[in-house]
């Protein structure tokens, strides 16, 4: 027996159309409505089986819908919030796969108090440095990490139906507050990012030749700087408190590597290496 | 019809063994000889299908050999090279896989002034955070880059030889001088390490818990900083002159996005990771 009666997804890119597909291949809802914003999109999920009904109106896709997954880019996420809460049922939950979560689950308390809707916040930590429908996959968020962040006031039945279907897609699940997550996200996600960026922005600058020689350690080390600017601009932008602290923080360890190159402290440099192997071998 | 008579592999970690596997496996030998300073490696590569003879002794280990490759750790080449240059016969090509190339390359033509084998420095861009003969494998070589630094005073044959040998391991070879090389590594190699290691080192001050968290993106990101610490060091060591640069040329690329950031220029931003991005495409 399926989960959810309706799911509705709103933004068929790359996570909400693999959650699509994720959903139909687990059985987890009778229907799964989609909304988009372009037309064309509209017509293309129509052609999939993973779509049963779409809508090209915000407030017509989520009634009666008991779960809706605002898939949307980050800086659209409060709007859309807004815009749907006023419309949602008091068995809705609500939920959106936004890289931040401090000003979007603000943003949802007070939508909230208009609405019977519950809002819970997620990060299922899946994606690609590949955007859009076209490179969407059912197995996207298998053995991947979801952090819910839910209001602690708020029904805990509504807060494990929601983890136990991120568990379903086969995610690890872990809750923290919407502030812990900000922060802990600006140092393991957002500053690896930028950190990719620099590295292919200083290169960028030197012969073209120097990149045919890259070997897999380079192609690791800068993938994720191949992911799209604008989204990745947005997510950095509404995390940039917590980024630039982090940022802060890094550089004191960059520092550090530099003054023990500077005095030839070979003892040193292999004892920071070992360190930073040590950490490393310990993320699973 | 194999192209050497015999190939000596001194030194059978990672990258020997795999050697040794690939060279067997397309038959590009009569023999592989293994040289090791462990007995207990002896004994292993002994029970190997690719290896046909074992020596305890360096100079043994090359006398007869056409082909010669120093699979030791980059800090002991020089060492072999003056120890076995003199033992070799004059049709001797004698070539290693250190990742630093222009002190090793002044030492081996001060050499080859006593001894009639030649020298070419090669750089197999192939490994692993890995390391040691348990994990190697035939395949290890397939679609990485090999550079290669001849001097080019010496014989055309030789160097196409060893291209040859390199390219049939399915390599593509690229031909650098030894000093371009090591400015090029810097950049390219050393420095994505160096990075890697700060972002591990400033992660392993934060809650154990954090690193349940990482998703692919800072898996990916930091995933070279897994190699064997004493191996890098020296590879660092050997190479520091030139890494400080390049250090010092990507912190003004961080110093850049640090800006950005803290004057909140989201354009700017945006602009910065688009040329980053744009970059790391051009990366096969």
């Amino acid at each position: 027996m399926p989960f959810f009666n309706r799911i509705t997804i709103l933004g068929p890119g790359l996570l909400g159309a693999s959650l699509a597909m994720a959903i139909k291949k687990k059985k987890l809802s009778e229907k799964t409505r989609i909304w988009a914003r372009k037309p064309k999109s509209l017509q293309k999920c129509l052609e999939q089986e993973w779509c049963d009904e779409t809508f090209d109106n915000l407030e017509d896709a989520v009634i009666d819908s008991d779960l809706v997954i605002i898939c949307t880019p980050v800086d659209h996420i409060e709007r859309v919030l807004n815009e749907i809460m006023p419309k949602c049922s008091e068995n809705t939950i609500i939920t959106d796969v936004g890289s931040v979560k401090e000003s979007i689950c603000k943003a949802a308390s007070e939508a909230m108090i208009e609405s019977g809707g519950t809002f819970i916040g997620s990060h299922p930590m899946a994606g690609s440095e590949k955007s859009g429908m076209d490179y969407a996959s059912a197995e996207l968020f298998e053995n991947r990490t979801c952090l819910v962040t839910p209001d602690p006031e708020k029904s805990t039945d509504d807060i494990e139906k929601l983890e136990n279907f991120w568990k379903c897609l086969g995610m690890r699940v872990l809750r923290q507050t919407p502030e812990e997550h900000d922060w802990i996200v600006s140092n393991i996600s957002h500053l690896p990012h930028l950190i990719a960026s620099s590295l292919s922005s200083h290169l960028s600058s030197n012969p073209k030749k120097w990149s045919e020689m890259a070997g897999q350690g380079l192609k690791d080390t800068t993938r994720v700087a191949q992911g799209d600017p604008a989204l990745w601009c947005e997510i950095m932008k509404s995390n940039h408190r917590n980024l630039s602290k982090s940022l802060e923080l890094w550089i004191e360890s960059v520092n550090r590597i530099r003054d023990i190159l500077r005095e030839g402290n070979w003892e040193g440099l292999t004892e920071y290496l070992a360190d930073a192997a040590e950490y490393r071998k310990g993320i699973r």
